[in-house]
């Protein structure tokens, strides 16, 4: 899973009739300091969870993005499956959400 | 999903049997402000979604790309299913469909 | 699906009962322009559609490679799918096979 | 399979339902002589063999990280599958437990 | 199929109970010439035709690794599934088994 901050959203009328009452979020991988990657674009992830913008957030992707309850044979590569509460690193609390 | 601008088309007469009758787009990975991403070649998608030659779009990557309603089990390995109407970055509109 | 040229072929006689018949060939990732990737490796695809050397193609990678119709259950993780005739960028034919 | 080291550990209270349960590690991967790979950020896998943190593991990822004995048709794209006792290059032990 | 280099072996006891019994070589990406490809690292495979350190074999990645005559629903996502005898590029032989 990719440690990730949801920096954004999107719309999109015209769309695969399965992804129809999905949000899309723009998400930015980031370190486990939630620092963004500087060589990862954003990408665009399916919230299963009640993600908001800001939120760090894990996503998975490939087609274990269509194994949570709600994206079941649903034409997605990436989804949010959990929001972030914070990291430990090295023994050191890297992130603790606000 | 990645964001993409449909840059081209391409033809291509011997062919898997399942990819007949499929339009096959060349994409090119954007930023949510729509500039190409200089390290990521173009590739080619399905269209699934009837995407013109200079929109963004979103285009799904891997086993999921069979997962449209429309390439069930057909050989691909890419698939447009959006066409971006509008994406929001930090509280911002970075693109509008024109 | 990547955008390839055929460059050569290998052989391997010890390999997986399933890959036995199939014509094991070395592709590397180019341009719309058929200029090379320089940061690609080359990699070896199983050939699909009779594919030869010099010749652009568009390979698929991961799990779908397992859905041509020769190549169902086969441990192929690439698989040539198509013969490239021609290709359009931006509203310029980018490639045109000889 | 990566080789990784278990940097630390992700608390996540809301998440998917059936990510319930599961230890979610952070990992870093590594070269065969226990050197972090500058260029690959760290990333989460569950745990399904009692890692602990310090430890060389073998994650893998994609659709593979639901084949273990605990992790069928959860929505997980990496899981820790083994606990590195040793690792041999070039003849020499380029890393062992202590 | 990556173009990879046995360079080594692996042990661990504490593992998945699917992956026992398997051998677990180290592999590293090569080109057609055999050369390492520096920004590749190495990683674990495991092996389904008896190849020895130092052999080039062929390495497929992600559910693939698992639809080998040995592997089927074993969780890996790196699987040696061929020896290399030999490969030419461009017209010349760029690598012969010894």
């Amino acid at each position: 899973m990719i440690i990730a901050r949801v920096v954004g959203s999107a719309v999109a009328t015209v769309k695969a009739g399965k992804l129809s009452g999905f949000k899309l979020l723009i998400v930015q991988e980031v370190t486990a300091n939630n620092k963004p990657l500087a060589d990862r674009a954003p990408f665009v992830a399916v919230d299963t969870v009640g993600a908001g913008e800001g939120e760090l957030v894990f996503v998975i992707t490939g087609s274990s993005a269509r194994y949570t309850d709600v994206t079941e044979n649903v034409p997605v590569d990436a989804a949010i499956v959990a929001i972030v509460d914070s990291l430990e690193v090295d023994g050191e609390t890297s992130f603790r959400k606000a």
